[in-house]
């Protein structure tokens, strides 16, 4: 008999902080069928409330630096404000949701940064293979519709500012052991784009041969650079499909859909340039 | 066959902000044998981050006025820094802990509380009527020990600020279909005290017709009398024995013990006059 499916939603933080645009998204994942699972970042709230408190918000490499200051902030942010708002608006429309932190039920271990070569300070990287895969299985088995933000911990008391991008590739990785899992990351762009100014541009699927090529030309940069590295990472370690694409096309699922179809590259160098 | 036991921790504001006091409280609720549950405050912090954050604090009666921001800010206190923490310090020491608001798996829906005399805010009073037992059930009895904070919802979106003794009255009253329920109330008290400068004056129970000439003899004022309502109202709805305790004496048990012994009238009101 062959595993259950399991959507995993990743929606970012732009879209969190926008009331009317979540509402939206929330309907939209509500209506997926069968069993879910949702990640949230909310670095642009963060950000907003770091300011009104007068904590410095330093980014390297888009990442934010984590002080003991900022960790509060964010841990406040993300388990709190917008992680319990979300449950309740997902309750209010009928799905069952918990809010939950990778420290909640051991969920989500992860290990802190090395300090070398950047200090990130209290940051942490799951590791799939130290995922509590059932009790998070147990969890949705029960009718329960797990929504995750950000933070984790060490399981020596010390929580952790992590990537949601990560998490929603590491809880998709290590579930993958119980069922056929689809990871949806959704953002404000349509997929990734040949011309970000045209939604025109979206290349409908891409290989890992591929996006090696895209990068190479420019097409692929910035924050796309990670979200595509652990989505072929979690394709090579059971996903059963990524897709990448706008929070407003999570149920027609339009968006740029990374295959594991190694030599099937379709396109030629010379395309884009 | 009886219902197997659960005890019902309350863990007050003073000791939430005491890192060492919570350390060692944490240690000590731990310790506790059997299936249990855990519910805080957070008020001290909160008052504090809302200081530093600009925002005034109303109290009135002893419980806060709980507008926008302020709603805000305590979401983020109690279910984001304070509850997260919690799970993170417990699972430290192997206790396998989940932090919960009311919205998460709808575990304890609200009534936003009418705005008359008194126009709270965002306030909500629990009926532990509609407390999710089975939910609740389903979780203790994967092994897993629930950390509640004192924020609920009311099903359609809304958050609500709750008060913590509140929600443990509301819980251990509804979880007393399933369980042997013991409620711990601890603050930073020996328990209900003559003179509350003596510790030695200790009462160490009390049935609800005393309570009532504790009352009238100015023993029991306060922010206790809110406490002994939510007791004695705990026990004649069949929670099994609720303790008033300060939280070093946990393990213990050493504080005022409230039965349920009508006519077993043990004081003469002339006792302390």
């Amino acid at each position: 008999m062959g595993k259950e499916s399991l959507s995993i939603v990743k929606i970012g933080g732009n879209i969190v902080d926008n009331p009317e645009a979540l509402e939206l998204f929330l309907t939209d994942f509500h209506r997926l069928k069968g069993r879910k699972l949702l990640v949230h970042g909310g670095g642009v709230m963060a950000s907003k409330m770091a300011t009104q408190l007068g904590i410095e918000t330093t980014m390297v490499q888009g990442r934010r630096i984590t002080d003991a200051e900022t960790l509060k902030l964010v841990t406040m942010v993300y388990a709190g404000w917008i992680n319990k708002n979300m449950v309740a608006s997902l309750q209010k429309i009928g799905c069952n949701a918990i809010g939950l932190s990778g420290a909640d039920g051991n969920s989500i271990p992860a290990q802190r940064r090395s300090p070398i070569p950047v200090d990130y300070g209290y940051v942490g990287d799951p590791d799939p293979e130290k995922t509590n895969v059932e009790f998070i299985f147990q969890l949705i088995e029960l009718g329960i519709t797990p929504v995750f933000c950000a933070i984790t911990h060490d399981g020596k008391g010390q929580l952790l500012n992590t990537n949601a991008d990560t998490v929603a590739y590491s809880v998709s990785t290590a579930l993958s052991k119980r069922y056929a899992t689809s990871l949806y990351y959704c953002f404000e762009k349509e997929g990734v784009l040949r011309d970000l100014n045209d939604p025109e541009s979206l290349v409908p699927s891409m290989n890992h041969e591929e996006s090696e090529i895209y990068k190479q030309q420019g097409v692929i940069a910035n924050g796309m650079i990670p979200k595509l590295d652990n989505s072929f990472r979690a394709i090579e370690k059971g996903v059963k499909e990524v897709i990448i694409l706008h929070a407003k096309n999570l149920l027609s699922k339009r968006g740029t859909i990374l295959v594991n179809t190694p030599g099937g590259n379709k396109i030629q160098p010379s395309d884009n340039r």
